[in-house]
């Protein structure tokens, strides 16, 4: 059953991904995103005011050593990454919930990118029209240190009967 | 034990509070903030680029029939919230981790507020000097519908032995 979804998720690369083809074990992988420190200090000015996201020469003082994004913007990052990357999912990426932490800082001039596995596909007993999906991810700098890890409950839709 | 802390931490409201001066059961309350349409669309542009977060009449046709705020921006506000209520922790916010849940979407002209509480406090066995803080939090909306619930981890340092 699984080589056979991963075959139709290849076939039909281009159109939706409804729960009933996506198999565990299936990566999602993204492109490489940069991060600079006006971005860092813009999102922190509007969500998380402290010194070490807002001042390099504050920051210097703090535990981080210097300027650091909020995990908010590592974790908002990781988010647009996941929608470049696996937004196909029927109904849209729809998160319902996740376990998300920080192992290292994400820092001015760092390159981003996110690799998620699909770990756990689990239709719904109550709504025979969708299921959830249990993604793993890493966000990794440019030296693959992990500045986020998270794993994420999303809502999924199944294929709709009438479709063959 | 716990009472004295108290104390302490009302004696010292404008100061910064360490994990001393903390107990179980401490709340943080923040201010209302109110959300709007274009502060959604403009998260979602940079961070969650989806119908149902962009664009007001695609989003009637999908699971949140009609405009929703990205579960991040949720948290990205949560976040600011909570930096006012209760940035004074010693060496500021510094989450290690979160579980968080969206068990409704933020809509245009919610009001939204945050209450946390402390559920516990635990001093590192390694370094002295600090410890992590279990923060419960619910975002609500104007009905006391939560938005949002999350349980963080936070790093929080302890008074240095010189201060009496």
């Amino acid at each position: 059953m699984e080589s056979d979804a991963a075959t139709s998720l290849r076939a039909h690369d281009t159109a939706v991904w409804y729960l009933d083809d996506l198999t565990i074990g299936q990566v999602f992988s993204s492109r490489a995103f940069k991060l600079d420190a006006a971005s860092i200090k813009s999102f922190a000015a509007a969500f998380d005011p402290q010194p070490f996201h807002l001042d390099d020469e504050a920051a210097e003082a703090t535990i981080f050593n210097g300027l650091a994004a909020s995990g908010w913007h590592t974790a908002a990052i990781t988010m647009r990454l996941l929608v470049e990357c696996a937004g196909k999912l029927a109904g849209g990426l729809i998160g319902a919930g996740a376990e998300i932490a920080w192992p290292a800082p994400a820092r001015p001039g760092d390159t981003l990118d996110l690799r998620a596995e699909v770990v756990a596909i689990d239709p719904s007993r109550s709504k025979p029209d969708r299921g959830i999906v249990t993604l793993r991810s890493e966000t990794l700098n440019q030296n693959g240190q992990a500045v986020q890890r998270m794993t994420a409950k999303l809502l999924v839709f199944r294929r709709p009967a009438a479709t063959p």
